[in-house]
């Protein structure tokens, strides 16, 4: 099943269930009016949603109408929490070795910060910033939506708690960041609004590809209509179930807690990166000092997975970076 | 004007007109069901809440009921955005200097987390936690509630945008801080929920005690009913006027965003403190080591702040520390 926000002037937007090919989309008032909902009520409408799913697929219904990944919101434009990790353990390495190679990092616990979760980007809306000096980057990411987790939830028990898959493009200020980072209390202004994929989808329907709680495909990403990589989820260090029980350890997690994976990223350098940042601490540490610049306004990214037959799964993050007041 | 929110077995509880004195109550359905939904329209809200406030002090009217803060979830049992300060220099200083005194601190910039906003905790709500050994603490806070501030607002321009002040019991798990800390990503398992007093105020409320966007009154801390510290909060390093340009120089901050000052603390030692780990701290600089130990299972924190005639102004923050499914 899958799932997206059409903007309707609401903070929350209205929910639809869209078809598998992401041409066909209806509104379900009556079962849940925006995604927030039936996420907070997933028992209860879960199945209601899969039946509306099933007749999109066999063929016309009322009230469907084209899908217009133009006029979607992030398929939760605002949630109760967004946590995001960093769990690609090659992108760690490789941040590490560049930012910091004398400071030793812990592996051991999955990485992991709180972002704002109050105000997401759509997939084709513009990223709208002040300054290009901020060093303004992608993030190409994979993310999980929750139905309410308890307190002490343990890895075996979380599976049945991942909902709903998401793309992201945590969008990062790297000229920011920095600092942030030094203070040890995290990012906040280097972390501005992250956009999501047109929709979101159950995991079923990524098949053979959702195993062992990791999304086993090629995150595509372009920046300026160029291939700039397209690493494969498989390499998470810490899959999904493990990150939900590291951050339930002391506190329950609310229904529509959005949990991302941080970059993704391979150790095959064939693959390419799903952020600059990653791009330049290769190139410090192979040619001695970064030479891809940070995006500048203008600028556009897109971010992207198929299946095996090539078709889109999430449909495709696609945003221009925009001057704020510009 | 006073503001309160209800439990009612909802996740957002009954918005309440609370009276000055904090003993009746009244709910005002037709005006906002919820406190979120009011400061999400508060330019529409303001002035009929306030109506109904001064009928509330000029007597009896309907539906009225007692105010048992026993009842009261936080004024936001969630919302959208949860972001600490740690602005009062003294407590940072003194910090730093037992946590990491090789480490040259930056204190020309708001230090600031971004936290969990998606499950607080009601005044007379037990933290529930998992593990004693975690290093069970309270931190006494003041808080903002500020409405839609968009990106790029200035220090200037920011004081409009503060429409609710409250108590904070912002508990943190300091065995867990360190490593958090370390990783440069900020806290997340290390702040479980925070706790919020049982009713949050409209500025003109703390009359001459609120001026430089500074709450200039002390905050009465306790721990197992014994005077713990009593910090004023006119220390702040950062005013909250500078907190909101500082978050907002890089996305826009949605109504309902719940901004904190950090520890109350005061140069003056005879102040004493406002959380365990600042009275640790002075310990370890002044007597070679803590001698004051975390928190336990059945321990209770009260956080209240009174006005200059003796008078709780936001009701106390009152809690007891219980072992999960203990």
């Amino acid at each position: 099943m899958k799932l997206a926000t059409l903007k309707d002037g609401t903070r929350d937007g209205r929910l639809v269930v869209v078809s598998r090919d992401l041409t066909r989309a209806v509104a379900v008032p009556s079962i849940a009016p925006t995604l927030l909902d039936a996420v907070e009520r997933w028992d209860e409408v879960e199945q209601l949603l899969r039946a509306v799913a099933e007749g999109l697929e066999a063929g016309p219904v009322a009230g469907e109408a084209p899908f217009d990944a133009e006029q979607a919101a992030a398929p939760l434009p605002r949630t109760w929490q967004w946590i995001d990790g960093s769990v690609f353990v090659n992108h760690g390495r490789l941040m590490a070795a560049a930012l910091h190679p004398d400071k030793e990092n812990d592996y051991s616990v999955p990485l992991v910060y709180q972002g704002a979760s109050d105000d997401f980007l759509g997939p084709r809306d513009d990223v709208v910033l002040p300054f290009e000096e901020h060093g303004i980057d992608f993030e190409g990411e994979i993310a999980i939506v929750v139905d309410r987790v308890p307190m002490g939830t343990p890895t075996t028990a979380a599976e049945s708690h991942i909902k709903l898959l998401m793309l992201v493009n945590d969008v990062s200020l790297r000229g920011l960041l920095r600092r942030e980072l030094g203070t040890g209390f995290g990012f906040v202004t280097a972390k501005p609004s992250s956009a999501f994929s047109p929709v979101a989808v159950t995991p079923d329907e990524l098949a053979d590809a959702w195993h062992d709680a990791k999304v086993h495909r090629p995150l595509h990403v372009e920046w300026n209509g160029e291939r700039f990589g397209d690493p494969n989820g498989t390499e998470m260090s810490f899959d999904f179930t493990q990150l939900i029980a590291h951050l339930a350890q002391t506190r329950n997690l609310s229904a529509g807690t959005v949990i991302g994976s941080g970059t993704v990223s391979n150790e095959d350098r064939a693959a390419g990166s799903a952020c600059i940042a990653e791009r330049r601490a290769i190139e410090l540490l192979d040619e001695g000092a970064p030479r891809t610049p940070f995006m500048s306004f203008g600028d556009t990214v897109r971010i992207e997975m198929l299946d095996a037959d090539g078709s889109s799964i999430f449909g495709a993050i696609d945003q221009k970076i925009v001057r704020l007041g510009g």
